[in-house]
């Protein structure tokens, strides 16, 4: 069965972005990316520019999930702060995205947002410190931190983001049907094993 | 650059081994299963079936990793019982595989003890429980313990002895190159793609 929801979940520098858009124009699939903050801009009323800085890198300042559960809750009224507010959003959009027709999706929680859609095929993009570090200076510049302090710092806070949002390790295999690293692998030999794993 | 050497790491019923076994077949390499377990059998004295039962599925009584800094060593001086002893033969005789010619190796650290051959492709197996469940029950037939339990008491030895040896947790995806989920891709796609990688 082909697949037509593709989940790309990445760590900061690895390609992941890349990757899926490749993916996405080979497969002729909408690209969830920029567009995805846009959508939930308008839905939220803040501006895609305050939804990117309290996107997946924002650290949260409290347990959603336990929020959550200690609320007593089944749906979403467990939240308080912004950040929570604004993944409750962004989990309606997500969760939504399927029925507007074949996509590819780029990383805030959506390889756990949609966990049961039958129709998905779950990513994890990753490499090793090298690789990344190059890869972000080459494509942001030089910065007064060392690269592999940005690349830590980054992905430190996507981590506590997805375990507060999933109760999940970030980075764990069993989190998606595919995990590759791509600095051993090759940017462009990602695209073509997942284009032709969706196409199959 | 094509990959002389595969090591195949997996959970207990992903069938791991029967990819792994596939993919040695497909690309003409030599197999290392059973055929490891002789080599560390008759390195180290001790009966093939001994070997098996203190493999990858036993739990070592003490840090191998622990020992062997406090020891102040950096060779192997460390280990204090048998199974820490196996380890080392078993370490000895990975590392050396390489030099043998093309290879595929199922497991015992192998992913760990070959990182830094610049000719391996790292591969890991899992699968989501139901599909485990069902193959061990079909593999292996019906035993007292649910199937289930049989997966998660496994499983959990190999991560404790993967842990105890190598320092990194069993699964996280940065260990290996590529993660497949066999249950969702199905065995003979990931035997194609592991294949299919190696050659290029």
């Amino acid at each position: 069965m082909s697949k037509k929801v593709i989940t790309i979940s990445r760590e900061f520098g690895s390609g992941g972005r890349t990757i899926a858009h490749a993916v996405a124009e080979r497969l002729g699939y909408t690209f969830y990316d920029k567009a995805l903050v846009e959508l939930i801009a308008k839905e939220s009323g803040y501006s895609p520019d305050f939804i990117e800085r309290r996107g997946e890198d924002a650290t949260s300042t409290s347990s959603f999930l336990f929020n959550l559960a200690r609320s007593g809750s089944s749906g979403f009224e467990g939240y308080s702060d912004i950040s929570d507010k604004l993944y409750v959003i962004q989990h309606n959009i997500i969760k939504r995205l399927p029925e507007k027709g074949p996509c590819v999706i780029v990383g805030r929680c959506s390889d756990y947002i949609l966990k049961d859609c039958p129709d998905a095929l779950h990513v994890y993009i990753y490499a090793d410190t090298k690789f990344k570090a190059d890869r972000i200076v080459r494509l942001y510049g030089e910065r007064d931190d060392a690269p592999e302090k940005r690349l830590e710092e980054k992905d430190k806070k996507r981590k506590v983001y997805y375990k507060n949002y999933t109760g999940r390790i970030w980075g764990m295999s069993s989190n998606y049907d595919i995990s590759l690293n791509s600095g051993k692998l090759g940017i462009e030999s990602c695209a073509d094993i997942i284009a032709e794993l969706a196409r199959r």
